[in-house]
């Protein structure tokens, strides 16, 4: 998606730790109308019709309501992160490592809003580890969702998330995929 | 709003310890049609041109989305909750207490996407204490931007929140003002 990766490249910050810092227009500064055409990227290239759209707090929710858009409003259902888990009968939970933050969370869904059978299009931000989307993979199927794919809007393609998901029969879609940040640079496949 | 108002009364839950729980269309899952209705909603209701909207992750990005939409597509920026804060030279940050969750957080937003003389409308989901809000002004005043308002989708009229907010001279629009949770029973005024 070129806007987007002209956009990366205007704005984008490369900081230690091999971190591409995207804050002004994705992960605290939302810049809505790229967002819109993201819904739209993602709406092309999965095409089809879906029943949900499964996202985690807090900067995946702008690009699952565009997408939700691009497919007559269908709900958008976001995990809470939280510290941890009580395990409560009512949800769905599954781990997640952030490698940015360098804790653990439990992502969680309530079981009143994911249903056996639901068409389920996962969304995030962000796809490195992969250890968010595969919470995600893994909430689906305790709930025995269909998983129609996952759609990341950023991903670096050089650590094994993609793969990951890949390997466990999901389509993945993405709309920047960076190759390398070495030299505080951003490269692109 | 009276399709607000409907849903609250259909879907809400009213918890013990005065808690309304409204996670099948605003706090959890998104209802998208609604969303969109909550944001054509506050352009009516505040009008007039913004250059920003600031809200604070995770449960306000929905509306805020929406309501940007209708003020042709404005940055949306969304304030970190952290559960202490670095007080960095590079944020603005103001402390606000959760009384649902019993601690405090500190609301930060980069000191690079809110600028003097900036209109920013103020979104988010509730209004009880007045605790995130009242926040979001604070930091708002610390950046010296003009605050156009504050909008909360829905208000526990009963709690100081909305006085406090009004009392610094900011105008405030609620789109569900509940009187009353007595007896779990969702009482509008």
């Amino acid at each position: 998606m070129e806007s987007l990766k002209k956009k990366i490249l205007e704005e984008g910050r490369v900081l230690d730790g091999d971190i591409l810092k995207i804050d002004s227009f994705l992960n605290h500064m939302i810049d809505v109308n790229l967002t819109l055409e993201i819904g739209k990227e993602f709406k092309r290239r999965f095409g089809g019709t879906i029943d949900k759209i499964l996202t985690v707090e807090a900067s995946g929710i702008g690009a699952a309501i565009a997408t939700s858009m691009e497919y007559n409003n269908v709900p958008v259902l976001f995990a809470k992160k939280v510290k941890c888990s009580l395990m409560a009968d009512e949800v769905y939970a599954s781990k997640e490592h952030s490698y940015t933050r360098g804790v653990d969370y439990v992502l969680q869904v309530s079981k009143n809003y994911l249903k056996e059978g639901e068409r389920v299009l996962i969304i995030d931000d962000f796809l490195a580890n992969g250890e968010a989307i595969n919470a995600l993979v893994d909430i689906c199927r305790q709930a025995k969702a269909e998983i129609v794919g996952a759609g990341a809007v950023v991903c670096k393609t050089y650590q094994p998330g993609e793969k990951r998901i890949l390997d466990q029969g999901v389509k993945v879609e993405v709309l920047a995929r960076v190759k390398s940040l070495e030299n505080g640079k951003v490269e692109f496949e």
